[in-house]
C-alpha cells in the first residue's frame, strides 16, 4: 500500500514539532503528552478511522528537545511506522492491568526530570483521552513531576495553519462546492429529508470526499428550528429553505460550510434573510485583519446583519476550522483569541426569520496580512431556487 | 421535522434509568455524570453528528432517585426537548469565562447530599468529555462530595440490549449485509483501493445507513498488513484478499462486521486461512454460553484456529457493540468480564498467512440464554472470488 501516511514530507512535521518547542520553552513545559485524535494526527500524520473505537488511548510525547515518541497499542504500529514519527513504543492494548500507564511513565519520566513540568491540553475545546483513573496513576507515577495546562501552547500553534495545509483544506471546500452543485438533482419537493441527507453524503463521496463526518441542516418554511438535528423522513415542501451543511474529509483535513436553497419560488422573508446574510459575510470578508479579536469578528457580523434589516440569532457565529470540523476560537461576544495570518477561520452568520426559525449561512476563509481569502466556493448573492 | 430523537418510547429509556438507579443504590451512589456522546445518546434518545464538533461540552446527571437532567448547551436545547427528557438547562456555550461548570456544579450540589458520592466513568475503554481543567474545578467546587469511578455501573447496564435495540444493531446488520452483497459490482483488478472504499461508503448509503462512522479494510497477496490503514490509491491486482470491514449507522445503533474477497481465484494459502476462520467462528457461535468469561471465548477461538491448520495473530478477537463501533469486553487473554444473556459481540478471529500479512473475519452476534445468534448474514464458507 503507498504511503498514504505521509501526506506532508517529514519536513512539515517538524517543523509544526519545532513550533511546539519554542512554545513548550517560553512556558516553561520539558515534555508534551497529547492525547487527541487531532492532536496525535497534527503532530505524526497518523491517519485512520479507528479513533471510533474508544478501546485503546494513543499518546504522543514531545520533549522541549530531541524527537517526539509515540507510546502506542501495537495495533497501529504498522501504520505508524510508516509516519515520520522517529521512535515508536507499543503495548498490547486493551490490557486491563496496565493500559499502557508503565510504558508512557516510563517514557515521561525518562526525558523529564523529577522537578520538570508535563503539559497537557487541559483548556476549553480540549479533552483527555485516556481513562480518569490511568490519568490519576500516570500523575502518581510522574509525581513530583508537575502536569499543567499546555492548552496555549498547542493552540496557538495549531491554529497558524501551514500553506500546505492551506492546501488540502480548500481541496476539501472545492469536493464540497461540487457535491453542493449537485444538490438541485436531487433535494426536490416530495423527497424525504433523509433521503436528500443520504444523496448529499453520496455526492460528497462521488467528488472525492475521503469520508464524510459532518452532515447537518434543516428544512422549513422561511427556515429551520435548529442546526444539529438529524433528518427525519418528512418530505421537502415548496415554500421549505433547505439547508445543508458538512464537514467533508479528504487528506484528514476538513472544509465546513453550508448552502441554503428555496423550494420551489423563495419567500420574501427568506430572500430577505438569505441576501443580509451574504451581505454580513460579504462586508467582514472585505473588512477582517489581523489583530482584530475573535470578539470583534462577531460584533462585525452582527453589526453588519443589522445594517442590512436582519435579527443576528444568538451562540458562535464562525470558528476556527482544520484537523477537526471546529477549532477555537469562537466567535462569540466573550473570546478574546487575536485573530492572525494563518488562520482559518469559518463565518457563520445566522439571522431570525419567523415563529423560532432560523437561516444560517457559512463560508470558510483564511486569514492573510492583507485580509481574507475565501475556501469555500462563494455563495450565490441570491437564494438559488430548486423548481 | 419528526421526532427522529424518540427513537424508543419513552418507557425504553425509563427501564435504562431504572436499571442505572439501581446499580447507583448496589455502589452507594447519590449521583451519576455522564458526558459521552454514547452515554448521553444511550440514556437521553439526544442523536446528533454535532459531537464531531469538539467546542462544546455536554452533561447528563442521574441522580439515585427521579428524574435525570440534562446540562447542555443552548445550542442542543430544540433537539434535547424533543427527547423523553424531563429536564434540560441550558447555557450559552462556548463560554471561556465559565463553559457550565457552575451550572453544572450547581445541578449537582442540588441532587447529592455534602457527604454524598458522585460517580463517573474512569475506568478501561472510557473518557471523560469535558476539559480536564473544568472537571478540577468542578471537583473543588463540589468538594467535600467525592467523585468515584462509576465504570461498572454503566457498564453493567449498557453491555446488556434490549430487544428494540438489538432490533436497530439487526437493522444496521441488513443494511451493511446488502451493501457487501454489492462489492464485486465495484472492487475488481485495476480499480484504486481508494475508490473501492468510497463505493463502498456509497453503497452503505444507498442501502439506508444515515451515515457510515466507519470503513477499513486493506488489500495484498494472501492478506494485509493491518486492518487499520486509510486505503491508499493502489489498484487492485489479481490475487489480492480484499477486505472491507464497516461500522455502518442506522438509528445511532452500528453494525461492525467484516468480509473478504478474493481478487481473481484465490490462492490455497488464501483459500485455507479463509476457512479456518470461518470454521473457528462456527465452532464458537455453537459453543459460546453465558457464563463464560470474555478470556474463554478469546481462547475458544485460538484453539479453534490451531485446530483448523491455522496461526492465530495477536491483539483482541472480538468485543461488545452497541452505540459505538466497538465496546467492551474485549477477547483477550486477560479480560475476565463475564459474558451474559442479552450481549451483543463481535467475534474477530484473525490469522498469520505470509510475510506478516494475516486475514480477518469478523460477524456480529447475540449471545442468549441458549446460545448465539447471528445478527450478521453469515460469511460465506468459501472465500468468495470475484472474476
Amino acid at each position: 500500500m503507498p504511503d498514504r501516511s505521509l501526506l506532508f514530507p517529514a519536513q512539515e512535521y517538524r517543523a509544526r514539532i519545532a513550533r511546539l518547542q519554542a512554545g513548550m520553552e517560553a512556558q516553561g513545559l520539558d515534555a508534551l503528552l497529547l492525547t487527541s485524535a487531532a492532536d496525535v494526527f497534527y503532530t505524526t500524520g497518523f491517519l485512520t478511522r479507528f479513533w471510533e473505537s474508544p478501546a485503546r488511548p494513543w499518546f504522543i510525547v514531545i520533549p522541549r528537545a530531541g524527537d517526539p515518541v509515540a507510546v502506542i497499542p501495537v495495533i497501529g504500529a504498522e501504520l505508524m511506522g510508516r509516519t515520520w514519527m522517529p521512535q515508536v513504543r507499543t503495548w498490547d492494548a486493551p490490557d486491563p492491568r496496565d493500559d499502557g500507564v508503565s510504558l508512557l511513565a516510563d517514557t515521561l519520566s525518562g526525558l523529564v526530570g523529577e522537578t520538570g513540568r508535563i503539559g497537557l491540553p487541559m483548556g476549553l475545546e480540549t479533552h483527555l483521552r485516556m481513562p480518569l483513573a490511568d490519568f490519576e496513576a500516570l500523575r502518581s507515577r510522574l509525581a513530583p513531576r508537575a502536569l499543567v495546562d499546555a492548552t496555549d501552547c498547542v493552540q496557538r500553534v495549531r491554529e497558524i495553519k501551514s500553506g500546505a495545509e492551506i492546501e488540502k483544506i480548500r481541496a476539501s471546500c472545492r469536493i464540497a462546492a461540487r457535491a453542493f452543485d449537485r444538490v438541485p438533482d436531487f433535494a426536490v419537493a416530495g423527497r424525504p429529508l433523509d433521503n436528500v441527507f443520504r444523496d448529499f453524503q453520496i455526492a460528497l463521496l462521488d467528488e472525492g470526499a475521503d469520508w464524510v463526518s459532518y452532515v447537518a441542516g434543516g428544512a422549513g418554511p422561511d427556515g429551520y428550528g435548529d442546526v444539529i438535528s438529524p433528518a427525519g423522513p418528512t418530505p421537502l415542501q415548496h415554500g421549505d429553505v433547505l439547508m445543508l451543511d458538512t464537514g467533508a474529509v479528504k487528506d484528514g483535513y476538513f472544509c465546513d460550510f453550508d448552502r441554503n436553497f428555496a423550494i420551489g419560488p423563495a419567500s420574501d422573508t427568506a430572500r430577505r434573510a438569505h441576501a443580509a446574510l451574504w451581505h454580513a459575510t460579504q462586508d467582514v470578508i472585505a473588512a477582517l485583519r489581523p489583530g482584530h479579536l475573535a470578539s470583534d469578528a462577531h460584533r462585525m457580523l452582527c453589526d453588519s446583519l443589522r445594517r442590512h434589516g436582519a435579527a443576528p440569532s444568538g451562540g458562535r457565529l464562525g470558528h476556527g476550522l482544520g484537523v477537526t470540523l471546529t477549532e477555537w476560537p469562537s466567535f462569540t461576544p466573550v473570546d478574546d483569541t487575536p485573530l492572525r495570518a494563518g488562520m482559518v477561520l469559518t463565518l457563520e452568520p445566522g439571522c431570525h426569520t419567523t415563529d423560532g426559525r432560523v437561516i444560517v449561512h457559512e463560508e470558510n476563509i483564511v486569514l492573510h496580512a492583507d485580509g481574507c481569502e475565501v475556501l469555500s466556493p462563494r455563495a450565490p448573492a441570491t437564494l438559488p431556487e430548486i423548481a
